[in-house]
């Protein structure tokens, strides 16, 4: 029942066979549920490795994770400070306020990025008949396919602090952002309070981590896990992907090859009369103008999502299994 | 890492090998995801076979479920009636009355089973001062390990239906209540509007259903699901977690089996000095007395969970991988 | 301890002698709580005369009652749009979303006006990652002191109608709307489903106005005020003031003094050099450029806000006892 | 339109002569809205007179208070714990779930109070499937009537502390409790981290208060006012309403005389055949069983409401302007 390889979406990939082996290791016996099992432990030492001392929650989805997150930074008076786009804005059916209770202002950006500029003309001041602007937040890789560098987070990060806030990094992509930076994992989004850390656009059946590294919000984690409905019982699942994928950096091999196929297709198309890479190619999304004749054809015959209709934009996304002759056939495809 | 088989939760049980199969078979190739995929279709098709004609979400957890289908029925202003210690009331951190933003009411009962006649003692007029009581949850097979038959969860729906409510049904263990009561799962739980039907418990490695069957009630299943962070991108994983176990009756045998455990060591126990059996044993639990003096000794070493320590209250609980060589030790050991 | 009168809001008036005198005539003597109550029977007869059928919540503040409207039309997974800038987005510290659990979502005007095009341009696609467009809420008159024709907001009911929306009217000033509009209050929002309508600018002490016409919204309208902590509990005294209001159209005398004094004041500095009004005055308010210079000192002198100091914008504001004298001394002010 | 002096409820007594004055006083000329007027600041300064040093919220109603003195203290996976049939539990139609998210979990008592070894017997155990159980809500004087002493408060003050907890009383009865203890509003609640003070009983038009006495909660009260609904532009003529009864001990009169009333209707009644008073008479209600023939007539020519109709039980409430003849009259009717 399998379809051909798609562009449509990085999960639209299945699981990478560590991952699969991994859940099948696990599936010995008994071991108790929630998260007092041996996986569990195995999966929070790698991540207290890669992220250091922090509190960690795993997770089931990309919304439950940011839910979880900015639940401990959040009262309900409160609201986030967001790009416009953002996954948390957009595409999670208003999970986000809904759950927390607190609203999410957003902040047009130019490519998925937001900068200490943009943020300081958001700013409100402070009274009673506003929100309290209390968290800023990112995505790392961004929905627009562009990454930030450390330093641009930090210096988010720095103005989120100066100005009593906190940061909180929506990374579902977090992968692809340390390929891209050359960094690890743990160095991709310095000085933020709150990371949700995707596996599952990594090669993951179905893992997210939230990562409370800010020691003032970390005591209710589980319990705000539990209320956000994200807590697995036979957690030693979760457990195992996580740690398949933290072992031997295969999340980085993943994560680099995904980034390297979305550069190939960049560079293939680039030239192409009526081609028009409108973001910078830093992850594993290329944003694109295609020709308004066969733009559509194009999408139905290798599944891609067309991003903007008016301005014939499609995106293409690539992933951990995308082949390089997939990406030269769709080169193919365009430029002829 | 395993550990020996325990008593303590059929969660503690893993996957079933066909389930397991199952996400291997489906993990071939792309696929789209949140549902518009083949193996979702097919789990559909094989969920409206068993329940009729209803709408459907696949979700992960039980909380989940629980959530998404009261956020289909409840108002902020609304409130659940259900039986004191519900799953929903004491085991989701809040995550009903949060998400749903409506009170839950409960009723103490003898053996986690309503009834109408406890039902009326709770009504209360209908005035601005008050929540309006608008949906009736029950759990089949219960928190206290019985279960009711299909005449009595079909005498409290006509009880809901008459005082303008909605019925409810936390189906996290159907299977058990539809095995003892020789039953579908389609037919255990009449005259529900709403059903959260489990499979992990049954030998998932995580999947729960919302079944809505009220008409009224369906449209909104999805953006439901979405908003209370439940929908898996990678959807064919769970689907295929949902018809393996549909598939030939493997529920109905796993059920069966757990209950027969269940029936074996509370058989094996009866008579033995210093027990005594607190509720009808009808699905996969025994509720009973043990001699206080040996009670945590059992507890550690057969991994079980002492449910009222001043009563000296155990639960003991078998999964479709308990053996009868398991239970016949659990017997010995608390028959000496 | 009374201030000069200033042009900074309407609510810096204080109530109308007639306002006053009817809340101390109904101090007499014991009443029913709650509405239950002779003086709330006179009142929603009066409002139904106003509003045709209808059901009716008096309220206590502006913010309370766009929370009850709204509460009465959204599910959580629904939004609502609204202009950049409304009330309810900006001034209300979040409480729409936080008590609806719904999202907000903002278009940019010019003027604060809203348009079926601008509607047309926020559309989205109904799936399960967004939250499902439900209500556009509109403000009669309009934060920027204009005021929709009826057959302007007769066209944006029809649009979202047509969109399976509803139509909110944030009424807050809706007696300015009705006097500039020369028609009656039942008239200036034709097509709304729900309107909340204000009469604490028009010289209450405190009362604002709930009024559910779509039927299918009316059921649960005192349920959801006393969940919005809106149900005062001497409710005699709520309904003397919308009585007083409502008789011989005192609401109409107010408000089209108000109106006339913005309008003296725009007509009076309209020509002053440096003085540039920027939105056509068609209620109490007037939003204008003034000269940087000396916009600060003219501010604390006659108490108006800056609107954007970025701009030198003011609003200048009156009220039901603005007098014309006051109007004068503020355009010498200004034209010196 | 007035009705005959009742005993249905301290709210079906009209406004003190004094407080309406000081309402008409308060009415000259413009203030500036939202609590920045001199009357704020003058009742904030008698606040801290009575209370100490905290902060204060003007509210509304008494749900309003009540629920923004919880929100500032609770995290949506908190719980409180509170006597079954408080009014934040019974008669607030769950704004206090719906607004702060937490759930409210009730305890039976004998006659509304809560005690050290009640609360014990409800701990559960902090774990991730648990609401934390976070504040204890008490009511003084409490809806049967009954007043704690202060050591009772105090008790349970530090029994919240011990079990990091917080206290937060319901205070809409506040003043009679201090003058059935004969101390002052700041000690008959010792120990208290939050107060929700009521005058609305006491004779004001609607005016509470939201003590905010412990400082880690101060902070917000502005914002969770305002996003409660709670925030009156014309912020003047509720704070001279607080002004004119905590002036000249007013308060203190009105509540004494209340309370007298209720004690004289209770030495009247006490010794009727058929007449059982069931809870000590110690604030401004008397709850007694009525003799069933007559209990439904009684309870129609004076106004007063069967509490349960089953057990033939009344409330009979005094307010500031019972008269000694209003009760004779009542003692009589139950006499003969």
């Amino acid at each position: 029942m399998s379809k051909p390889m798609t562009f449509g979406s990085d999960n639209h990939a299945g699981i990478v066979p560590e991952v699969l082996a991994a859940i099948a290791e696990a599936n010995e016996g008994h071991a108790s549920g929630y998260g007092a099992d041996l996986w569990t432990q195995q999966a929070e030492a790698l991540l207290e490795m890669t992220f250091g001392d922090a509190a960690f929650a795993l997770c089931l989805t990309g919304t439950g994770s940011n839910v979880v997150a900015l639940s401990l930074a959040l009262r309900g008076w409160e609201s986030v400070l967001a790009a416009k786009g953002a996954h948390i804005d957009l595409d999670e059916a208003g999970a986000p306020e809904h759950i927390t209770g607190s609203k999410i202002e957003t902040i047009a950006t130019p490519d998925g990025r937001l900068t200490p500029e943009l943020l300081t003309a958001a700013l409100r001041a402070r009274e009673q008949h506003h929100v309290v602007q209390r968290v800023v937040s990112i995505t790392q890789s961004t929905e627009c396919g562009t990454a930030y560098t450390p330093a641009a987070v930090q210096a988010i990060a720095d103005w989120a602090h100066a100005h009593d806030m906190l940061l909180h990094v929506d990374g579902a992509r977090l992968c692809n952002a340390a390929a891209t930076n050359g960094c690890g994992l743990g160095e991709v989004a310095p000085g933020a309070d709150l990371i949700s850390f995707g596996l599952t656009k990594n090669g993951a059946m179905g893992a997210e981590v939230v990562v409370a590294i800010n020691p003032s919000l970390r005591a209710p984690i589980q319990n705000a896990r539990k209320q956000a409905t994200q807590l697995q019982s036979k957690m030693r699942f979760v457990a195992a992907q996580v740690t398949a994928l933290l072992t031997d950096d295969r999340w980085l091999a993943h994560a680099t090859h995904a980034n390297a196929m979305a550069l190939r297709l960049a560079d293939g198309i680039r030239d192409v009369p009526g081609v028009s890479i409108i973001h910078p190619v830093e992850a594993n999304a290329v944003f694109t103008v295609l020709p308004a004749e066969r733009i559509v054809a194009l999408s139905e015959q290798h599944h891609f999502y067309i991003w903007d209709a008016s301005t014939n934009v499609a995106r293409l996304m690539t992933a951990w299994d995308t082949t390089p002759a997939d990406v030269d056939a769709l080169i193919s495809a365009i430029a002829n």
